[in-house]
């Protein structure tokens, strides 16, 4: 244990390793110096990070609209680990726990944030989001109140998938699922099981998950599909469910989903991909539908970690393809083969 | 006064004068059967008709997307009268009342109904929409309830026009505009201006019309704009509006109104006219905002009332052009005229 | 098959039996004219009744604050059984449908049945609700609607208990009980085991009873708690829960639950028994509470079927005492002794 | 202009006057240290400050309920003033404004402020609560984004009166006030006239206020009733209002007006001054009111300035008594006439 200037911790090296995404699908191992944790913040061993769907745009495309990579940047930003310092006014005995990283820094000052909605923060920093570093490396430090603990029943590579699991909580609350709820989700890929499990766990009677391809389908029913559709073959569905998920971003699926919903129900986009879709606007009018999306989320890890303690939610059974931090390219480019669900980098 | 069969009222002709749609641009004077109220039901005499875009569409098109002309209708939603007879089980002491008609029968049994949505009940009958004639003759029936008191300081002009005020009011509350809030509203024709009355009378702070024809921007600001923008011009508006009503159908408008939202805001789609439009989907999630669309409505009529009879919103002065029952064909053609507001029909 | 004046079904005979409350404590087995279907209605077979703590208020004391027992009263409103006749207007292949009946017959036409609150109608007609009559008795007609179908999985006992269940329900919705809830109830009864499992169902994570009986702690333990506390020794209670849900009325119990709810937190009241209760305004106004109360129930019982049709909720074993229709009277009051939870009144 | 470390600003002198509470019923003018602005703070030159009942309680009782004042303390959180300094990463630009205080630090980091409700933050200070100094005093310091702007429309005794308005404004959004609402409101005092002008400006169409002081009765139709009521007189009310705020405490006010909601309806307690009121709880369940109080506000001065700018709301009439820093406690005895609306303290 050492006290230095301005916090408290273990004894961590001046300098740690790094993956960084160093230019347009260029992937290098650097030495960077170990962050110190701020007055207010953590500083976290990082232990598992799982790959995103944004973290490979950004390293095969280098932008995702708007974000531009222009200049060095560490990727990754769902991670689990454990606490080896605290700033000032972070009490010490935080140190040795194992948490969740929720990764994101809102100003906590203007008017979204003071109006409970602080992943609308315009002065948002988020990991892994241009010019902001993410968490492919051996420490990370984060806001004391954004390092969530864990229990001990759930895994470290769980634990770092609470990040995936917020975005289908937020996407079942902006759904306004309840238990009863007829839901249908697009796209049976990593965000479309997780929504699949999450929706059950808010008490989905039916969960309809659409996808064209016959395995991604079968891993719909594993992780909470009550029924699969094949939208290629099946598309004239007045389902009339209360809520329409979709993770997948497919234009045709959107107008399809947005059709199947009953007078007064939610629209939830969660997919992304495209700039523009052509939306049947009759449609949304005469039946009032809500139509929203999903974007980061707010107070979802204690509620995440709740539902994988108890079995409700299974996060560990996503993993299908492990490596250690110096293989994060690999990683990167195994998320891009369109049968597995998560890689995941072990750190420590 | 006389006692028939199952119903109270008034000596009324055995029948009356109609006038119907009877092909795509026809419209013919009729004798029909002056309808009898059945148990629960009014007898109305009506006194006012306004022309709604929806009767010039199915005048000159003879469809509304699906809702196809195929037999003879009578057009005609937007009505006040006099209460002549009362059915089964109504208070005879309302024969002579001043009523506005919300001119729609929901079953009252469904689902939707039962939740307080009796507007997107799938079995409603509504005026002028086929096959359920409307209010361009001498008499109508309507349930009793939707027979709405009108007070004495409210023309019957003005009364018939509470059905467009109430989707005014509608879009005002599905857009949550509260005291303080900025708005943005697109197109300044009625639809346009009755909501920038209505939002002021929700408290709106900021009431900013959107038109590219300059007459019709000064009438927006006669009717509640704080301001005003010609859309040609200045189309680069990092607004940040809290509610985006659209009223006017147009693409390109509903793409920048989105674009105008602030992050969690709302977005209104009352405008009609395209069955699609490319709506940024990166903007809606980003932003997590709120699209919706306005079917009718729900308990309005009360409230539109009150606003007219207190002076919060002016509709006598929308009327720009008046016309008799057997000049009813006159009154759509005039509706077509871009500069004109409101074309009303006096049949009584 | 018999077709009738205005409704259609199974040969019933002209008379029927009913246990008719005749005056406080006096339970009377009378003859009485079989009720025929009116249109939109159906005639129901009744099958199984529960005793509810109303009808025990009625048996005992003739009156339930404003409402008085004056004239021979049939009790009894949570009732399973079998669509037997159909008015006009409700399809005949209803007939032979088990159902479990909602047993309200709200107006559907005034301001509260338009706004989705038809529980709160004041025109409303309950069952055993004096002058209505309720179901001791062989047949009842109910609006069709109300007439909810029932999966072969659920017993008629259960299909009868979808009315306490519905109190539940509702208390749940009222509380804003949501997964990962912190949820107090206070009082081990009947309400309190039904509105355990309930908030179960809508994924509260800790579900905390209060009861002074440790019999019936261990009962909350069964079904539903995750922890009981016996408030006669442990009161001083910094629980800080989101929901708090009142199912004793003991004047004590309301103000500790009060106490024990978080800042913006929810409190229900369900129990009865008392006209006034002394609150502590000071600790509502300081923490925002949301206090509320639950009248009856709308649109639950679609729901409290599917939760008990797949085995999320259990009421077959809430029966602790079984009578026929000839023994009612037994049955109000085996439902007097503190330990039993629910009396059952089999009719066919 | 000086830039002294960590902040940037005017000249201010070394110590201040300062109108301290030292013990019950004593008020001693006594010179402090003047504060400087922390980062994210400004520097405010107090203008104006109005006496609140809460002030009056502590001079009077020295407590108020919980809240103990057991060593010296400044009085006042209703402020208008200057911005004469700013503390690191506040815009110098500021310097010069005009603003009123929103007199409460939230810790921005709690669950509560995170989701939006940072007036229930566990961590508050708030100004003149012990331990926390108040603003009868030459300056004072607060968090930038709580020194709201003010236009040069609002006069400095309005801008300090946006305080008790934001309570008016937070009763009416709990309340659940919208255009067309009906609205009971028990009591005439500063916050009953506060509450009356507020509800109005959320469109209000019957506001009736019920005091039992004839003089109070005739200032509340000065402010926004349409109607009062002598509860001594008149006291069998079916009034069915949509919304019930009690503003003044007394027992008998908040029963009577419980008993005056319809179904639904929303009662709102701001009044003080007693730990408990026996509450009709069938009353409260046979309704479904929604009952609840205020505690301070969030987002509330931005709105309260646009009212009092556009002439919604009038605070300046209601300053009855005016007073310099050194009569801080005429000031407050002042406060003690009943017939007395607001007394100010001119500070600058």
């Amino acid at each position: 244990m050492a006290a230095e200037q301005g916090w408290t911790g273990e004894q961590v090296p001046e300098t740690m390793r790094a993956s960084v995404l160093t230019g347009a699908q260029q992937i290098a191992m650097q030495e960077r110096a170990t962050p110190r944790p701020e007055a207010g913040e953590v500083l976290v061993r990082v232990a598992k990070v799982g790959v995103c769907g944004s973290d490979v745009h950004y390293y095969r495309d280098g932008r995702i609209g708007p974000f531009v990579v222009d200049s060095p940047l560490i990727l990754g930003h769902e991670l689990s680990g454990r606490i080896v310092g605290v700033g000032d006014g972070v009490a010490a005995d935080r140190i040795g726990e194992r948490v969740a990283i929720e990764p994101q820094r809102p100003c906590r000052v203007c008017g979204q944030c003071k109006a409970g909605r602080y992943n609308l923060c315009p002065y948002m920093e988020f990991y892994a989001t241009p010019p902001i570093d993410g968490a492919f490396c051996d420490y990370v430090t984060i806001q004391a109140d954004f390092a969530h603990p864990v229990p001990d029943t759930v895994s470290d590579e769980a634990a770092a998938l609470l990040e995936p699991l917020s975005v289908g909580i937020a996407a079942a609350r902006k759904g306004a699922v309840v238990p009863g709820s007829r839901v249908l989700i697009a796209g049976s890929g990593p965000i479309g099981v997780i929504a699949a499990q999450a929706v059950r766990a808010f008490g989905a009677a039916e969960i309809i998950v659409s996808d064209p391809v016959a395995e991604r389908r079968k891993m719909a029913e594993r992780f909470g599909a009550t029924t699969t559709l094949d939208p290629s073959v099946d598309d004239s569905r007045p389902l009339q469910v209360d809520t329409f998920i979709d993770a997948c971003g497919i234009p045709a699926a959107v107008v399809s989903g947005i059709k199947s919903v009953r007078g007064a129900g939610a629209v939830v986009l969660v997919g992304t991909g495209v700039d523009e879709i052509a939306l049947p606007i009759p449609t949304i009018q005469n039946n009032e539908l809500n139509v929203t999306g999903v974007f980061r989320y707010t107070d979802t890890w204690p509620l995440g970690a709740h539902l994988v303690a108890t079995g409700q939610v299974d996060l560990d059974s996503l993993v299908t393809h492990r490596f250690g931090l110096a293989q994060a390219e690999d990683a990167l480019n195994a998320s891009l083969d369109p049968t597995s669900l998560k890689a995941m980098v072990a750190v420590a």
